[in-house]
């Protein structure tokens, strides 16, 4: 069995919840009253057990044993469903949401860090819970009473499940494209007809009901994104007293084959086809949610969320890699050390090869920095929520805006290096199926695509989050981190803190040359990705600095490590943005110019 | 059908090789004189048509119905067998062998060309005639003439296959270690006794025989690699007449499993367990190849051309996934460019992107640089062999040992990352199992790991290839860079040349602060994987100046696009370098000195 102790560092969860991230303060305000230090250590230990027992020993086999469409129905191993049944029985699924709804009330930083323990266990099997919550969560904020009641509670039990679907077969990225249509009806509903795509989750039977959050055009809606109104639509109608009754007009047309996340179903599905004929009458039944269209501002509540979790997926499919490479580097014995050759001499531990180790502290700064990034997040979240001054609200909202394209993209990109790199150290036996580091990398290969590829989050941070508000969230980003800067006064600490402070200036220049008056649309969004790289490995460095300097300078091995991986960052990582920020302050055009008849 | 247009480029190849590498002028040497331009054309019109007719066609069946082992025996889809045996038939396999052993005596220039269009149709499939050839070649180079009669002959003509033997369960890169050991026999033949790992087309039912060349250490030989020899081990024994008898005593204990590369075996043997009683004895029969205790020099010329081939074969990979990335964009629809967001309008190209022109530009830029690398490769080869003065084949030799681990890294490397781009342009379709471009990134996963790492190629280039003979083989290389720098006297090949001049300057430059009499050994080899890594990217950049230079400024499309991918390794690539020769020349000692017990 997969120990926790391979999952994550519980020793680190506790450093960047309490002494980094002062999660124990919250318990201070009022929303978080209940709650302890101990209160927040229980729920971790039962994430951390109910990871090891439950998911991570099925993690292998859903992928070898991939869900399968047979008679129409999808077929799935059980112990996807009794894994799922098992966190809805202990309560946490609704970890962050109202008790009055059915949560725990919890802080979103600890429920971030109680969540990737499964998805370090078993990111597949946890996509269904990880959507049926983001879904609940969108409900909870823009529902009626009247839907939190027919499907959250539900989702809470465990018994219904959630998708969102919003892409189709012509519209992935570009969500103005979107083409499934919604007719009103007198008694208040509407009928939807359309396809959807990509929909992870989108057909199972893990429980009595699916509830489909489905983006569609009402009859006479703008065109673009602004005629985009959100609907409910579960697979099964539900009445009034909360009984699934008849099956609404969704279909299953396929299943999609991914390399990685195996065990969750991705379907294409048909609304309003006539597969099904609830009521009588063609057209899947939907009920809007909110204002007609305001569906996308909506949506993007769930999905600002499901970015920041595709990120938190990222960095614990980086650490469990980590982890268990760093464990196979420990004990492997191979070769021998530089000026060491004589054959009759033991083999050395692969560990004490410096070529290794370089391998272990990329790791090591990838998948702490990522799951840093996150869990910053996650209490911007509580700040944004709960912060007494207006002010810090504000300047949380700020920052969480900004931060989400990075979120999502960087540890999708550095913890799949991550785990390129595990496999690396685990040589031959790296790629082979015998062993757990091929699937986690074949895992994270989905993230820099689903939820938003890195192309769009690009476009997102430099065409509008900079932007924003006479660029009110980058200059927020800039002060908060030269607060840390400031902080940073000694030893090497202030080195650190020199080179972030020389970059994060060349950040602020760089975004100010791309988006002088006189460039023109194509050149400044010519290296959008670039500039997306840049700006996450100028994060990711403050990132590392805040972990630096909360270690106080104590000389245990852990905190001597946190401050080895920071060094490591400092010198082996920041520095690759000294050409990328050189493309971008001269707006290089190669791209622009390039002609596709030539490629 | 994948038809040969999405695994290579013809275009392309008649560039490299004539317009480049001037492939038609080697008919003049005797070696090579019954051939012609034509008789090459032939050659490579004949092995795009069966890569594209016999192995293309079961490249997703051969990764989906592996192997299996059913009985002790192994089991695979008929469909390898068939392709293998069209191309034994139609005489290809031998190609660049001798006529008198039944090759067709071509440049390996041109046989390296031609091999790729099956790495890139079925790069599983062809392992195993590719490791059947390397076979071939050694025994060519180093067998006696009784063992090129029996083992050679069958396998030019595919009843025979082969394998190479180095790896063992506790030394895979340090062969050192390798302790299997040979009894000499009254009758001048050994029995071997021993375990051998991670041996790719270990056993199989393809032919009638399976000719392993197994490193193994005779009784009493000195520890370490000065104490290996090579022996011929066939499956089962072959008589005088070449008749195929009793089974030797090489006994397969299991198939790993791998994440690509699935159709072919990779199989763990035990020689000499007693399974099998050839001529009434325990131990497995081995015929001795050249002289005792000179095995590893015998098996590095085996090694030296997998090592390439396994660089071509990551090219070939890179390839089809760029082609078939670039047809995706030519034709799929999505989104808008900035500035035209109407959402009344078409969708645009994704080529029209320039964010996906990049994502195009970079794939280009690695996989026609590195096929560009693995040919010329070839042709040193050629030189070596057959060049006129001996000045010249001297020079050949010298670049071919600095260059050889390059070829089989830098390939490996950034072709890997050219699949993870062609998945990424795809968007979601990238990563599901009904698109090609998933299998090739997870086939070519396995090539910076087999045939030694990453790791150990950083160690053979800085440890011994740059150091050898005085650095010889390092001022030949640069000697040659800079004869290409002189001849980019106009315009932008120019600007190119000053960038590679400073980049070669640098990487001189820190390879004697490396080197220097007072720097210790760990702190020298601390960064050997940053320095392989910037040494390619210098090689890579004067194979693009190469490139750019052959084009001959003509303005054809395909001429313009060459010296746009140039452009674009020369602006976005060669810049990589700066960040790892400031670290190698500050001998950044952060690796060495890091604790063990701080990961």
């Amino acid at each position: 069995m997969t120990t926790s102790t391979l999952l994550l560092s519980r020793r680190d969860l506790e450093f960047q919840l309490y002494d980094w991230l002062d999660a124990a303060s919250f318990t201070d305000r009022e929303r978080f009253s209940a709650h302890s230090r101990e209160t927040f250590d229980a729920v971790l230990d039962l994430c951390a057990q109910l990871a090891a027992e439950r998911f991570a020993p099925h993690n292998k086999l859903n992928d070898t044993h991939e869900p399968q469409l047979v008679d129409g129905r999808v077929r799935m191993i059980p112990e996807v469903k009794a894994a799922l049944d098992a966190v809805a029985a202990a309560g946490v699924l609704g970890g962050a949401m109202d008790e009055r709804a059915g949560g725990l009330q919890l802080p979103h930083l600890v429920q971030t860090a109680a969540s990737a323990w499964f998805q370090a266990a078993n990111i597949g099997s946890w996509a269904y819970a990880f959507l049926t919550v983001a879904n609940a969560n969108l409900l909870l904020a823009h529902g009626s009473p009247d839907q939190v009641e027919r499907f959250v509670r539900p989702m809470l039990q465990g018994r219904f499940h959630g998708t969102m679907c919003l892409s189709e077969p012509q519209a992935g990225s570009s969500l103005a494209d979107i083409s499934t249509r919604a007719e009103p009806r007198a008694d208040g509903t509407y009928r939807l007809t359309g396809s959807k795509m990509w929909i992870s989750a989108g057909e199972h039977e893990l429980g009595e009901n699916i509830v489909h959050l489905v983006l569609a055009r009402i009859a006479g809606a703008p065109a673009g994104v602004r005629g985009l109104s959100l609907f409910v639509v579960p697979r099964s109608l539900v009445d009034d007293r909360g009984v699934v009754g008849e099956r609404n007009d969704v279909a299953l047309v396929g299943l999609n084959h991914k390399m990685g996340f195996r065990g969750t179903t991705n379907a294409l599905l048909n609304f309003g086809e006539g597969v099904f004929t609830p009521g009588g009458e063609p057209g899947a039944v939907g009920h809007l949610v909110g204002e007609p269209h305001q569906g996308l501002a909506a949506m993007f509540h769930m999905m600002n969320e499901a970015r920041i979790g595709v990120g938190a997926g990222a960095a614990a499919l980086g650490y469990t890699g980590y982890l268990k490479s760093l464990d196979y580097a420990r004990t492997r014995t191979q070769g021998r050390l530089p000026g060491a050759k004589d054959p009759a001499t033991p083999q050395a531990r692969l560990v004490d090869h410096a070529d290794v180790r370089r391998m272990l502290l990329a790791q090591k700064s990838y998948v702490e920095g990522a799951l840093g990034l996150v869990l910053y997040c996650g209490r911007l979240l509580d700040e944004q929520r709960t912060a007494p001054a207006a002010a810090d609200r504000a300047q949380a909202t700020s920052l969480l805006e900004i931060l989400t394209p990075i979120a999502k993209s960087w540890p999708s990109q550095w913890c799949l290096a991550a785990n390129d790199l595990a496999i690396q150290v685990h040589g031959g036996y790296g790629y082979t199926r015998e062993y757990d580091v091929e699937q986690h990398y074949r895992d994270n290969r989905l993230n820099p695509i689903h939820e938003g590829t890195h192309g769009i989050q690009g476009l997102d941070l430099l065409g509008r989050k900079v932007v924003m508000d006479d660029g009110a969230a980058l200059a927020e980003l800039g002060r908060t981190i030269r607060a840390t800067i400031a902080r940073a006064t000694d030893g090497e600490a202030a080195e650190l803190a020199a080179r972030l402070d020389e970059s994060l200036t060349r950040l602020l220049a760089v975004t100010r040359t791309i988006h002088a008056a006189d460039t023109d649309a194509a050149t400044r969004f010519a290296n959008s990705s670039l500039y997306l790289d840049a700006a996450g490995h100028v994060v990711l460095a403050w990132i590392w600095l805040e972990q630096f300097l909360a270690t106080g300078g104590a000389e245990d091995p852990f905190r001597r490590g946190k401050r080895l991986a920071a060094r490591y960052f400092f010198r082996y990582e920041l520095p690759r943005t000294g050409p990328w920020f050189d493309l971008l302050a001269r707006l290089d055009r190669t791209t622009v110019d390039a002609d596709p008849a030539c490629l």
